[in-house]
């Protein structure tokens, strides 16, 4: 197949890697100002792979032309933070074709819903399949430019829904192979919930602020950062979200349990399961809090799941608090910002039993 | 004068010893459970004093009879954590008589107010004179038993206030010579409102949470734990103290400001004024979470200052987030274990305009 994979940072080097490793004809997009990993893919012929899984993986081309990118792919992979997805999505507009599947690489909150709407799709439009999975497949981090290190592969416990959910399995087919552990969600809100980055990172971040700061990034993040306190502050945020799962019919496995499936961790709890876990291990904190683990995790993440929280009737006092003191911290208003709410998502006026039956 | 000492923690030690080195006869009351610096000032005949300021203070008397330490008293210093007050109140009630004057010290939330009754005392009763200062009048740490290290003594900002607020001067009078920095507060509100603790520790301890648990205070609470998102963190819950004062006519001083006033401090900001502070230099943080920052300022007087707001309809969403969020990592509901709120001190009934009057 000739695979499209948009984004060349940690996650979009382990995607094209894997891909091109598995024999498919990979071709890498970013935008010009990030070049980095791009140059060196280009200048090498590939990208360099160690890690879960090793090796030297041919990349067909690695560059800023879009349509040379998109044009007769198979299947498009988005790999990039959430704030990236719409940028993405103005940016393939217009190149994407009929037939063609796109996979929003993790959804980071209702990426596909984001990038649908961002191609001028409705969301009923068939004639594309933009789908989400819940969770970048790896850890993984790009340790020099053109070269990835992979801490792990995911074993399973990855969920991919497609708009409408009952498209699901067309992408899925396409996927089994390099990804062998996925399996299909309920719908994109089960693929949005699963993600469990929003409960991590921010409690993580939370009670390590200050540390984070003064050492700028020098210690451990799960090693050293996931306490017992941090693991009692991830579980409470964990309760809220498998409330709002469970009201809408949706059964959201624990992070703890999730890990185990993953192959993150070796014991089910959210305490040593993290700062022991073998995924997590090696893996330095953020060199500044003005980062992804606060901006992304909870100005997407916790206030979707918040003001999702407020429309279906399911209340997030943990969330919200951790919201209102991470806006203090960071100095932004992550709640008012609106990154990232059923609104922008196009589900506000939806009731619970609309949000069952529409995605 | 004979002054009755009740409480032989850091701050007790501090009192007697400066009372003494003044020339007062100081009598020393705790109870059995805390023997150490009791045993050794008995063994001694006083307290070693170093720090700012020195020496050997004689003490007439340190042990477990209240009755001998009581009787004849002048002035009556209580000094320990929220949670003591009740306690002392109980073991002094029977013992104290017309005329005596009683110095909650620090009032820790409402302290005079707790002790008054604790001695089955009226609001409206002037026999006895109940007040409460503000703040302990020193930075200071038990460092051996029997011998206290004075990080520093407080220059001025200490604000004192008797039940009702009239009677305030009747015992500023008797405190002036040991305190030249004391000043009359408008009642036993702003004794409460002006105590900084609040404000301070538990915002350090939480965005340090997880090095606490991890170094069980092996690092400088001050000096390393502030940080500027800590320093923005303190400031949120400032300013909705100072929203609480402002609806009851009370002018609450920041905390820098107060902290510069103090000597803490030599810069008025919630960042470097900490971690530079001359005042807060070599204060290590606290051996385990479960400690006076948490239990005290949050399950004592955040949760007081956010009932306070409710009765007086004063938002304060950050100090509920530190209150929830503090609730989860130690495992303690402190909004529900109602330690110290308007209806503990007998204040719920009441309106702005009376909570204005009657104190």
């Amino acid at each position: 197949m000739k695979i499209a994979v948009l984004g060349s940072g940690n996650g979009g080097c382990a995607v094209a890697a894997d891909f091109a490793l598995k024999g498919h004809d990979v071709y890498l997009f970013d935008f010009e100002e990030f070049n980095e990993n791009i140059n060196a893919i280009m200048k090498n012929g590939g990208i360099f792979v160690d890690g879960d899984f090793v090796g030297f993986a041919e990349i067909k081309y690695a560059g800023h032309d879009i349509e040379k990118v998109i044009t007769g792919a198979d299947l498009i992979m988005v790999v990039r933070p959430a704030f990236g997805t719409k940028l993405f999505a103005e940016a393939a507009k217009g190149y994407i074709q009929k037939g063609q599947k796109i996979v929003i690489c993790p959804g980071s909150c209702g990426g596909s819903l984001i990038f649908k709407k961002g191609l001028g799709l409705e969301l009923e439009d068939e004639s594309i399949i933009v789908s989400e999975t819940s969770t970048l497949p790896y850890a993984c981090r790009v340790i020099a430019a053109g070269k990835v290190h992979i801490y792990i592969k995911l074993l399973g416990g990855i969920y991919l829904a497609a708009i409408p959910s009952r498209l699901t399995e067309n992408v899925l087919i396409d996927l089994k192979e390099v990804y062998p552990g996925i399996v299909p969600a309920k719908n994109v809100l089960q693929t949005t919930l699963q993600n469990g980055n929003p409960v991590i990172h921010p409690a993580v971040t939370l009670l390590n602020a200050a540390l984070v700061e003064r050492e700028k990034g020098d210690f451990y993040f799960y090693e050293e950062g996931v306490t017992p306190s941090v693991g009692r502050l991830m579980e409470a945020v964990d309760k809220e979200r498998i409330e709002i799962g469970k009201k809408l019919e949706i059964e959201i496995i624990p992070n703890p349990v999730l890990g185990l499936i993953q192959g993150y961790m070796q014991e089910s709890n959210y305490d040593t399961g993290y700062s022991k876990g073998r995924g997590f291990k090696g893996i330095k904190a953020q060199s500044k809090l003005d980062n992804r683990y606060m901006n992304e995790d909870v100005g997407y993440g916790l206030v979707f799941m918040s003001e999702l929280g407020k429309q279906i009737e399911v209340e997030t006092p943990i969330m919200d608090s951790i919201i209102n003191i991470a806006s203090v911290i960071m100095g932004k208003e992550y709640r008012e910002m609106k990154s990232r709410t059923p609104e922008t998502l196009g589900l506000s006026s939806y009731t619970v039993d609309e949000l069952i039956n529409v995605l």
